[in-house]
């Protein structure tokens, strides 16, 4: 999906909400599990029916997928295919946070953009150019490069300052990376916990898309996200996975699930709408 | 296993090699496609059994599996129970590079270490501790956390160098994340193309195993890595990947394997005696 592609279904839809597909076995409602052993991906297809409409993304995280082992990685796949053949106008990023030496990430590369036609893959800069530039190779493919995460731990490394340039790290990443790649295969991890800092990032990456995790259960703003993030072409996926996919455990669960996508896309709509982005 | 299980494993075996599976479709010997769908498997199986007295770690790289698919999964779960049930004194280093947020990262903990019996798992640094500790919650298991890395994009990143500390980014790695973790349950990753740095991490961190990649096809000498890296448990595990795996494309690719890893472990033993460490 091409960057132009992306903004007019944000329009089209009037949202830019990404619904994060961290699907846990332990948390979903206990009777999609009596009549089949396929719960996470019934789960996943009722889900992605009540939202549809009301995002442009969805996020699967394989750390739940993986942690099933073979069975887990059956239902990925099989989610990415229903939604690549039912949604076709959803981008589908795969929250994998790769990044190896150049050899090992061009075989990552090949297993979310060659097998599974994921539109993009989250990937963390520790190892540099040659670790990222493998999955910048794919027309129409997207690298979601970790620059400020929304956890606690972002503050041990990724605001390290550089003595000579006074830049800190996750700075120096969105810098760097721009001589890999441009702002129609690259986007950046922006944590919404630090909305103020998105003025910051802004000011570097004008042009870019940035994915925002950590809006609602780690307790970002969306309103705080858009006054910073928001950019011409919108140039924001604002993520929500727990309050979503956990919004009931019963038989409503994707009754709720809607309510809840529902929600954050009227408050996206009117954002939209202040902002004369639709 | 413990460290010192290992460093007794070291001893008794006269060698610190890690044998590095990462199994490509491509470059493994064609005669393993004509019997048999389990070619994956079958090589890592006809690799192992030549090596597994030559060397006291096994490290598959995740991103050849995944490329497979379910496949690969297989073969990855099946080679990691064939380690275990026949050479129980190997320590088997899940080569996947992750870290995420808290939750996400205990999913990731559980896969290799609740569901595959990994004895440890390469993890990354960038999004610092909480990122981190579900990890480190296994007994004997181990987080093995990228320092610096042994390719080119190294650079980027990992020698910046901190306004406040002098200190650069892999050095503030290895230095904060000891308030995670000890030397019994935490390696580091540093590269061997770089073996003076090797100095360097040696005093922050003088009784800390370290991963070293990069002998042998990136580059880096065995003797350096030694010169610089050693301490008074061994404290290095020399990995090597390619050099072994794909000594030849023939039928005897598991004899010349075992050539490979042999010269490596008489290299090694000469190291240790030297040393005075057996």
């Amino acid at each position: 999906m091409t960057k132009n592609e992306l903004f007019e279904n944000i329009r089209r839809k009037r949202s830019f909400l990404c619904v994060g597909l961290d699907t846990d076995a332990v948390k979903i409602p206990e009777h999609l599990f009596d009549k089949s052993d396929d719960a996470i991906f019934n789960f996943n297809k009722a889900i992605i029916d009540a939202t549809a409409d009301q995002c442009v993304a969805y996020k699967p995280n394989f750390a739940f997928y993986e942690s099933l082992g073979l069975h887990g990685w059956d239902a990925l796949e099989r989610t990415v295919d229903y939604i690549k053949e039912n949604y076709p106008d959803q981008f589908i990023i795969a929250d994998a946070k790769r990044g190896d030496i150049g050899n090992t990430s061009t075989m990552y590369a090949h297993t979310f953009f060659g097998n599974m036609d994921f539109d993009a893959v989250t990937v963390t800069p520790y190892m540099g150019e040659d670790s990222v530039k493998p999955f910048l190779a794919y027309e129409n493919k997207w690298v979601i490069l970790l620059a400020l995460t929304s956890n606690k731990g972002a503050s041990d490394f990724q605001l390290m300052r550089e003595a000579e340039t006074n830049e800190r790290l996750f700075e120096k990443v969105l810098k760097t990376s721009q001589e890999w790649g441009n702002d129609d295969n690259i986007m950046y991890v922006a944590g919404a916990t630090k909305a103020e800092m998105l003025s910051h990032i802004r000011k570097i990456v004008p042009h870019h898309f940035l994915l925002v995790p950590g809006v609602g259960a780690q307790g970002g703003s969306l309103e705080e996200a858009a006054k910073y993030g928001l950019n011409e072409t919108c140039g924001l996926l604002i993520n929500s996975s727990r309050r979503i996919l956990y919004a009931s455990d019963g038989v409503d669960f994707a009754e709720k699930a809607r309510a809840q996508a529902l929600k954050l896309q009227t408050e996206m709509a009117h954002i939209l709408t202040q902002n004369k982005l639709i």
